[in-house]
């Protein structure tokens, strides 16, 4: 077999690497830094799109799309902002290009053609977006203003990894604008609980509603909620982040707005997004050894059908009662193909589909059609069934969702098991080696204690829990008095 | 009314502005040559962008996606697409800003973070994506490939107009590669048909099917085919292009395949795409000095009903009348909005919706309420109508129906109109002032020719029609001889 990958035990991150080029999700570049999102892996990005995209109308927000340069005068505007990404923005600086005179064929860069003013490629679009709202907002009539953009933005970033951390990357980011703080909040909150709906319900992938520490929060925001997942080598991953920006923005490009007596404010602002990043959760959360294992809601074929035959008529035959199948499961909505591929063996399809994470494989032979079965099989746990073909498609539709479900238990009881308590420094540090996860544990609340536990073993605050039980403690590190627990792990 | 606009007779240009802005499709930025493309804008390129995806992927094709940025070396790998572009290309120099020390609270460039070689920001994305298939393609079994991406470019651009020539677009771009010549010449053709079919069903605007002249083709393409319309000021506009690559990204970037003989041959190559420039082809095509005409089937509203009372009482029966009558609507597929926005007047909603090319608006009064009918205004003709409540989804699905054919014939009869034969230079000059159209004329096949025609008039050929008569004649501007008349013209 040419498509084996490392074992996850042997190097989880070389798994993880030779998965998703293996899988056809991604290539690297020739650009350092940047990614080439393959054909299956954006068809999965374009499954994650379908449903976010209809889930944000739902919630009364419109798209629109801005511009990818932001002058460096607006880019500095809202200075916390500012700093936080300004060690990794691509900048342009000329707009032409002319002939070597020392190098017949190859171009340099016009040194007439430098911009007077630099344009910093988007990291982020609060800072373009918020000095377009100053035109469009006047009066609280103008307001709330729900918005929300699909597109790519750039961060340099030293050391990447395919989907979890690239220079350029895809996402979308809504920002919205409030006339009161408390729809503000309100809305970031809606958001989160958008995200998190999203990660459980189509990704199959449980996790955990917080607020960052003040150290971690997105640069500019008075607040930053967060959806955490869990790897199943027990690192965390970021998966989604909701902002409550205050007035920062507003204040910035002076956005104000009359309110129904008559009374200038600023504007309250929120801003939340997912990114491309989701595919490397989702790559990691569920696939194993033989290759990815898609949740069948997210999933770009749900049923594949492979054909096992001697001879034409046998295949004639074959190919006449997979028509039908196939017409069945299509009407009843589900993604299916058919590969009769005279290239490869059966054995190489079921490899190559395990590899590609397909749900359920269906196999048809001569024998089989003379019972009127079909051998039918579940990526997940490789377990196989005979199904009647009579309402084949009804117990299809069943199975996908038995599959969906499982893969989230699974996932979830991990998830449990790996949420454990340390109230003690030696057992904080032992834990995270031996059973990585997240450790819940006390913290005295400030900056130096949560740079010191980094510093020490690499684990972040991931997040404090929406749900937080208040308890009385003493900071895992420090033994300060602390009113609660909040969640460390290493962390992607 | 706030809202008027320009108009179309006075000064067609501005009409065109007014119209962009006040309807609410684009707005400028604070970036020098790029828009805004605001929610109502993007809620048609969405629509846009919907049926053309599927006519693609019914075609065989599949999304994917390729860095935006493009080192510079393989930029210039294919010399003659480098040169076409070099001119009005944004580049990346540097990765980093840091404070300004003589500044504070503002950033500058930091010079230590120069890129070694410079990024260029795609303004079209054959050289990286011919880098990137160079290591897809083996053999024969690996074509053909058939890739298309959604994304961004941006060329730098001294003159813009919102839509129709921006420095940052948004447009899809197709990839092909085959093992044939005449494979890539059959797709090339392909997808210029599935353009022609798209602005024609879709956006009801006619198309004229050619091939470019040498001199402007494609920078890198053998032969450029187009769609070319016409707008109501009688200049053309190119609405898409498909490009037929030959071998050069092949040679350029040493991409090889083995065939069936196990002979190595450089792949054959196609490229196509269109733009958010379709928008503002949409607008030209149809409006009138009331706003927007939209086509119903891309319209984002197709349906809006506005109620019409005196007091609660009134106003609470025709709730309860349009929710019924909503719900019927949608379930036929209708796109239907609802304004009972009580801070304006019905007169001020009417010009509202008509500036925004609703294709049909119901009213519906107390006494409408009484008769069980309802007022229908037809957006394109103006013409109003009584409809009966009973079996009204029917009807005004028909309705669409026949607006759609409507605005389809108009356009096609206009453009009709203005494809005239000239045959003589004085009679060609005074045509393109007095009745600007396409004007059908021979020419002596040579850019020289073509040149001057350009210097002497700004008319171009925009195309040698595909379906084209061959007949003797002579150059209209050197009387040389031809074999067949191009369409020449002025245009955006």
């Amino acid at each position: 077999m040419s498509k084996e990958i490392t074992s996850m035990k042997e190097d989880y991150s070389q798994w993880y690497n030779d998965l998703v080029i293996k899988a056809g999700l991604a290539d690297y570049s020739a650009v350092r830094g940047c990614m080439v999102i393959k054909p299956y892996g954006y068809a999965l990005w374009e499954n994650m799109q379908q449903q976010l995209d209809r889930m944000f109308k739902e919630t009364g927000h419109q798209n629109a799309y801005f511009p990818l340069f932001v002058p460096k005068s607006l880019f500095e505007a809202e200075e916390k902002n500012a700093e936080g990404f300004a060690k990794e923005c691509a900048i342009v600086t000329h707009y032409r290009l002319k002939a070597d005179p020392d190098n017949k064929g190859k171009l340099i860069v016009d040194p007439e053609a430098k911009l007077e003013e630099e344009l910093v490629v988007r990291p982020t679009s609060e800072a373009i977006i918020w000095s377009t709202y100053k035109g469009w907002i006047q009066s609280y009539r103008d307001l709330p203003l729900l918005i929300n953009q699909w597109a790519n933005v750039v961060r340099w970033e030293m050391r990447t990894r395919l989907f979890l951390r690239t220079t350029e990357f895809l996402w979308q980011e809504g920002h919205t604008a409030h006339a009161t703080q408390q729809e503000a909040i309100d809305e970031t909150v809606q958001m989160l609980n958008v995200y998190a709906n999203f990660a459980e319900s189509y990704m199959a992938m449980p996790v955990i509603k917080g607020v960052k520490t003040a150290n971690e929060r997105f640069a500019g925001a008075l607040d930053t909620y967060c959806i955490e997942a869990l790897m199943q080598d027990g690192k965390a991953l970021q998966a989604g982040t909701s902002h409550f920006l205050g007035q920062n923005f507003a204040k910035a490009f002076d956005v104000k707005f009359s309110d129904r007596e008559n009374k200038l404010d600023y504007v309250w602002a929120t801003s939340w997004g997912v990114s491309t990043r989701l595919i490397g959760a989702l790559v990691m959360a569920h696939s194993d050894d033989q290759g990815l294992v898609l949740p069948p809601k997210l999933a770009p074929i749900q049923v594949v059908i492979v054909p096992i035959f001697k001879g034409e008529e046998q295949k004639h035959l074959i190919d006449e009662k997979v028509k039908f199948l196939m017409e069945q499961l299509k009407a009843a909505g589900i993604s299916v193909k058919y590969d009769d591929n005279d290239n490869n063996r059966p054995g190489w399809k079921f490899a190559e589909y395990e590899m590609k994470g397909v749900p359920v494989r269906i196999a048809i032979g001569a024998r089989d059609l003379e019972k009127n079965v079909v051998e039918v099989a579940r990526r997940d746990t490789k377990e196989k069934m005979s199904f009647s073909v009579d309402g084949l498609s009804a117990r299809i539709i069943e199975l996908l969702d038995e599959i969906q479900r499982a893969i989230y238990n699974k996932a979830k009881i991990f998830r449990e098991e790996r949420i454990v308590k340390a109230d003690d420094w030696d057992d904080f540090v032992k834990l995270l080696d031996e059973k990585p996860g997240f450790i819940s544990a006390h913290w005295d609340g400030t900056g130096e204690t949560e740079d010191k536990i980094k510093e020490l073993t690499k684990a972040t605050i991931r997040c404090i829990p929406l749900d937080n039980v208040q308890e009385a403690g003493n900071c895992i590190l420090t033994g300060n008095p602390s009113t609660q627990r909040v969640l460390f792990a290493r962390a992607y």
